[in-house]
């Protein structure tokens, strides 16, 4: 379930009602008065939850799942398990957004002519600079500073002795203790994810948060969205230069050194000791496994095993990289 | 004729003083006294207004031209149309960026202490959160939000049910509805426009706006800069992630993909649909077309077709990409 | 030393406080009284100063130190001068960061509830947008304007007609005549400066300075790191444009045009009128010379003599790089 201190669910809606919503099909079997409280995936939702499935390599884990009602297709639908209130549709994903957008609805903060609400959590010792705006419910630890012009979202978390610079935006966030956040940094925004449908782009409601660790530093006007369903993390002791790009629910270990200009997709896992190299751009879904190193402006677009070392783009192991270089210099020589 | 929402005109000015700011010579015909109230191009200027010509190519363009006054070099000047009053000098360029200085001085804003100025028009139902600043005769649609720390500048227009993030900065901009911005985008600053001058780099002046589609969404810290003469231009529905670079007078078309640290130089025109993968290139003044595919880190240095799929450093066809790649590969087999 | 506008000094230390600071072992013969009030290098060291020592080739340089106290391996501590009170530990480097801090603590703002310091020294004729922060002792010049939003640090010094845009942090560093600061950039931030120990990375203290010159363009969302010891300069003239990174001790020219998105890692020395293309990356400590072009989105890693013409990755002549990409061309069609 989306934190509550970050998030603030819509409904509950009747089956009927979402299938509407949604311009699908309900089977006729199906019971439209039951109440829907929550969306949630096929593995973890329950009873008073909707899910939807679109991928026919998961149909065991659809036919077993004990979600209330789900979104298919009406080819996936007999595969349903029979407690469930099927919805058809052509394109589940973009029902499902709908249906996300309608327990989740985009935030309307309310308007406050206050910079600091008074229900904020300031702990004696923290500063907070002029300029800086600090929403409900957030907690500011034991000698935090807060620059001019930080904007801390409603709910946001900072722990003790860090220190958040000028004109930083955090929301959708938890920070921990003795973190550097240096000026400009964006943390917590929608992640990049869309649906397409009827030849647009349909918004995926971004439900995660972004978990920052101990001693952490992150480097001027870097970008950390929050995860879609998951949480984005950056783990205990990492590094994080100017100018980087982590997108929607990566993991970055422990102890990382990711230099200015990186740009991490969406759903990368990075292990512990990881060193990556200037303006590197990883695709989404790639592994790194502990201590490997990724040599600047690497195109990454597999996994990485624990220790290797690559470079190039595509990347591959830096022994190679160089070996092919020094071939196609040779060969234009022959060429001559 | 730049927006007068977001440029004040200066002057008018006389030939003759025309000719001594720019240190020019002044044909002997000319009328010194004639006056000249604005800059214009070769092809659309009009008897009131002053133009530059340093280029064969459009020779023809130039003999035709209707504009009152001209800055051109000795060697082209015979190809004046008669009526025009022909200032000479070495570097045109330079004397008429000298030349739109005078008309349009930069920007002097009036000192204020009130954060939201008195004229703005902010339809019931905006939210403008605490520490947001907006601009003499700034426009806010109804149910628009303006973000803490925001600042809109004076003549900006924000359609409804917009969202603009914290800290963004918006000047020289028209701002569709249900736009999403997120924290830290700075939208219509000055193009990066000089023209060499002595050894050094002489500001062109930057006159054109940033006009911003319905149902756009722009990432964290992206930047837009507003067009040199014509607008930059972003078309509905389009989605740009963080940290991308969208430089003057390009057009961008509708529902296009834009990964983040996408960098797209001046004048580039890319058609609709289209997907530009993570941390791409494109030099200036390249077309893009309709539903075409950039993959992530490509350099694209050419045209790229509609519906073409292109991958590398330079871009190529992706085939072609994945072909050269496993030759590569194959060639240091051979090598070992 | 560094700029007391901007760094207060803790201390003085004894050697023996230092030696237990960081885990250390004093020889014999130390004096474990004497007092020891500030950092230094070990060639510029003086009586009162401590130094660290761990690079063999410099051997001669540390015999000859005129330094008070030093930090170095038991492998190194016979080759000290005599005079010198020599503190022996494993990891010499982190040590002295350890050092470093002591001495150079973490600023801790004063609280204010004031956004213009009272101690600022304002022009006549400057402008401050509202929402604008200045700190204690700032100098904002005639003419100047300081755009709302912007955070402009204690000590921080901006020349007469200087335009600082809106949302921008500058601390730490000095800014010329007519500089044009867009929107969002952030000057004067610690470097990415670590060191490892115990398999975390340690912080080194940045106790240098940003130095802008006269008529220097910086674009919106830029990043410049201050200097580790030395300054970060920009030379008189420059234009940089968005989304560039210059990290500490980089040292730029006269007259240089850096476009968008380049990344210019830490020690880099480029002279004067350097052209460098749009995501560009450089190595650390790469020197370019004047006049030299890097063609966009090369990966430079070794120097460029004075007017070279670079591009690739590696980068390369560029009639090489066009020669190796139709060689490669040439092989796969031979392939088909």
């Amino acid at each position: 379930m989306p934190d509550p201190r970050f998030f603030r669910r819509a409904g509950p809606f009747s089956v009927g009602e979402l299938a509407i919503r949604v311009g699908g099909e309900l089977a006729a079997s199906a019971d439209t008065a039951r109440v829907i409280g929550d969306i949630g995936g096929v593995e973890t939702a329950g009873e008073g939850e909707i899910a939807y499935f679109a991928d026919q390599r998961y149909v065991l884990a659809f036919a077993s799942s004990r979600c209330g009602a789900c979104i298919t297709t009406p080819e996936f639908a007999p595969r349903a398990p029979g407690h469930c209130a099927v919805i058809t549709v052509g394109n589940p994903r973009a029902a499902f957004a709908e249906v996300a957008s309608a327990f989740y609805p985009p935030e309307s903060p309310s308007p406050s002519r206050e910079p600091i609400a008074a229900d904020a959590q300031i702990a004696r010792g923290a500063v907070v600079m002029p300029g800086a705006v600090i929403g409900a419910h957030a907690v500011i630890g034991e000698g935090a500073i807060i620059g001019s012009g930080a904007v801390i979202g409603a709910g946001v978390v900072i722990g003790a002795g860090s220190r958040i610079g000028a004109n930083v935006t955090l929301t959708h966030c938890i920070i921990g203790t003795r973190v550097i956040i240096h000026p400009g940094v964006q943390i917590g925004q929608d992640g990049f994810g869309f649906v397409p449908c009827n030849g647009a782009h349909r918004k995926i409601p971004q439900l995660g948060r972004v978990i920052v660790g101990d001693d952490v530093e992150i480097g001027a006007n870097t970008t950390i969205d929050r995860g879609a369903a998951a949480d984005t993390v950056i783990g205990t002791g990492t590094k994080i230069d100017n100018l980087v790009q982590i997108a929607h629910n990566v993991r970055i270990g422990d102890h990382c050194i990711i230099v200015s200009q990186v740009g991490i997709s969406g759903s990368c896992t990075i292990g512990n000791h990881v060193v990556i190299g200037g303006q590197v751009g990883l695709a989404d879904h790639v592994h790194v496994g502990d201590r490997a190193q990724i040599a600047a402006k690497s195109g990454v677009m597999r996994d990485i095993a624990p220790g290797e070392i690559v470079m190039g783009y595509p990347a591959r192991p830096i022994r190679q990289f160089w070996r092919d270089t020094a071939a196609l210099s040779r060969l234009t020589r022959r060429d001559k």
